[in-house]
């Protein structure tokens, strides 16, 4: 192989250093453990879905990468299976396909990669990993599985150590109900046009209310007053009522969006915040309720980093239909531009927490076994490779970011163990030493810093 | 969607329910923490690489899956890329795209997907998960990296919830050598003969070895008996000089495989052994020292569970070559068929080990308290979806196997807590209430007895 075959990157499908991909698994530990704690489990589908589950949508068709097997016949060689693009679709086929061996209401997070065949930009890659949770039921779905289901995220990205997030809620009938009472004909063109208002001035907006939606000029300023309601506990529904429009659905809608609210007011912190945001639409014909939004703050220009929200009908076999509420949070969109922007790391790119130092080579034996007594104590531990002068051996855990140095016992001297960024040097016994818990496992940190993250 | 549209199986794509994911999700947090213990860093690569470096071998090429953008132009819509089919070419790939900024010797983990388009047989899927360790250096790598890998593999194997396993060892030196002190000629031709020795009867090894490398009846003979050497121990040095045959190549082949054995004393059991067999071959070129195949003892019909091996060159640019030693261990190959057979499964569905029931409809927020109570102490909860009768609300519990219903204080009354196996009810405090350990956490069990595997 000759030195200009070294091979570059391939553009949308990052791949991390392994102090980054320490950070990742942190924070995909993070989001699973939050989960489960909720008893979501775990569902992992296969990569791959026939070809016709997949393409009955529109515009989603070209982004979409088919398998196709080298060395078959040409006639042959495509294998009517495509990868996946999000997690939702191979979700509703798992829950059809294992319907009679599921327990309802059935909730499940799945932590998987996707693929999408579009053109790469910052926080869009053609690989990426989300996180997902739903709770899907037969023909019917309570309410409060809505605000579980806000909760349970919540929760989860409020511990995460990236920069404060915030799950922007609404409620697709409380604008439907809203636009409805106000008089408009076709409420779902109104939410078409309105769902644009992040990309196109207001006054444009309520130029196309009134040309494509049959509002007059007053109707369109009500939609663009009730898209400026933002509050972040139940206040919006007074706001609401002051602008003096009523119907049954807008109701509905007050009384849903009030419920997740007041079920996420214990998430609140200046890391995490749950609001409702009545611009929030999803322009996706199939929620039905509840809908959200997740955006990550001072990131705003990577868009919504994740969403969700009820759809009555996630799945359905002919006979039965299951209803569905859910959030996925995009893992790739909001953490590999952290890392590529060089704002976050990992605290170090081995789990190693010691590095036990090698006397001379025939001391490796008990050098192993200092490791091994350390490692049934939960310690991540190595053995220096070879036995070279003890400020090498340092040197060898300093460029690793292996915080400890562990020197085992000579003739009449005890093991001593090293904190090589203080200098500090005691004796310990490995029976029972332990290090700081904040340098047990890697930890997300400030790259410039190397300080955890606040 | 009519009933017909009810979506069945892939072939050779395997989907766990969920209480088997929770026994694959056990097999992996198992191997991640040992590997992460001895300073295995985590690697994640993408699931593609570009097809020029998957098909450089020979047979594998009808194998590969290749990606086609379904919208793009006929001309352009092959990507030129391609699934891998194991994660030691990606890893080469990483190791060489990376090498600036790897520190050497590098120990990397990774417990990936892999997938291969053959036809589908017990144990062998065209989706499947392995998790392989490897220790990879610049220009030179110590034989105390074969030990280690064998080590780690080895204690991470031996803690599985798995039918007992071993780790057949061998060295590429030692036969090799053993044939070249013998007068073979051609010694990597009697390898490749001595490696159908498990698909072909002796007699006709042995004619094959006369007809094809030249020896002569002796000699062959005197491969039979080295291949027939197998010992726990030790002793097979003995058993090798007992055949009279001398070469320098051999005794270095001696002293490496003796130092793998004695370097993995320490972990045999009844659940794992490590042996020197030294009919093991492994007919991949590019071996050139130790080399490695597990069995799953019961399951030898589905061939070797996993293997490895030492490469001089795992990957070079032209100017540095990096060797490596490492093994692969297939999950799927390994549970998928004790899942699908009925032997194993996961201990419940679910990862809640506590059901908080439900008086009221107006005591869900009491409700909810105690299950974030429980929570904040590890404790996997959720809450009983509506307020039945409590006799119900027990059966909701015991369809999901979760071991205990909680039932919150309401007047006059404490909080109790039921074991729904032995019935046993007792008063408890949220506060400080901890299940059993075994209860903690789902955990792998015999399917049918639902008993812990010995």
């Amino acid at each position: 192989m000759s030195p200009s075959d070294k091979p570059t990157p391939l553009s949308g499908f990052p791949e991390l250093l392994p102090a980054q991909r320490n950070a990742e698994l942190a924070v995909i530990d993070h989001l699973r453990r939050s989960f489960e704690l909720h008893g979501f489990a775990s569902v992992e589908t296969r990569i791959v879905e026939p070809l016709d589950r997949l393409a009955k949508g529109g515009e989603i068709d070209k982004e979409i990468y088919v398998l196709r097997r080298l060395q078959a016949d040409d006639e042959a060689s495509d294998s009517g299976l495509a990868l996946h693009f999000d997690l939702t679709v191979p979700f509703a086929r798992y829950v059809l396909e294992n319907s009679g061996k599921l327990e309802f209401p059935f909730r499940r997070y799945q932590i998987q990669k996707a693929w999408r065949g579009e053109r790469p930009q910052e926080g869009r890659f053609r690989e990426f990993t989300q996180a997902d949770v739903d709770i899907v039921a037969k023909d019917e779905l309570s309410l409060h599985y809505d605000v579980e289901v806000a909760r349970v995220m919540a929760e989860a990205l409020a511990g995460l150590p990236l920069p404060p997030m915030s799950l922007q809620t609404n409620s697709r009938r409380l604008i439907e109900g809203f636009y409805r009472g106000l008089g408009a004909t076709d409420p779902q063109r109104v939410i078409a046009i309105m769902d644009k208002l992040d990309k196109v001035p207001a006054e444009a907006i309520a130029g196309r209310l009134v040309a494509e939606a049959g509002l007059d000029d007053a109707q369109a300023r009500q939609c663009l007053r009730l898209a400026q309601i933002r509050t972040p506990d139940t206040t919006f529904v007074d706001h609401v009522r002051s602008l003096g429009v009523q119907h049954e659905l807008l109701e509905q809608g007050l009384d849903e969006l009030s419920a997740v609210i007041d079920g996420c007011a214990g998430v609140h912190s200046d890391r995490f915040r749950v609001e409702a945001n009545l611009r929030i639409a999803r322009g996706l014909d199939y929620y039905t309720g509840t809908v959200f939004e997740i955006y990550m703050e001072g990131y705003e220009s990577l868009g919504s980093v994740g969403g969700g929200g009820r759809y009555e009908a996630l799945a359905s076999d002919g006979t039965t239909t299951y209803p569905g509420v859910g959030i996925s949070f995009g893992i790739s969109r909001s953490l590999v531009p952290l890392l590529q922007r060089g704002v976050l790391t990992g605290s170090r790119p081995v789990p190693s927490a010691v590095l036990v130092a090698l006397a001379d080579a025939d001391s490796r034996p008990a050098s192993d076994a200092v490791a091994q007594q350390l490692r049934s104590h939960g310690i991540a531990t190595e053995v220096a490779p070879s036995p070279q002068k003890y400020g090498r051996q340092i040197r060898y855990a300093e460029r690793r970011g292996i915080p400890f140095v562990w020197f085992p016992a000579s003739d009449g001297t005890a093991d001593q163990v090293k904190d090589i960024r203080s200098g500090d040097q005691v004796d310990a016994d490995p029976e029972s030493w332990q290090p700081p818990a904040a340098d047990l496992h890697p930890r997300v940190v400030r790259a410039e810093s190397k300080e955890k993250q606040p």
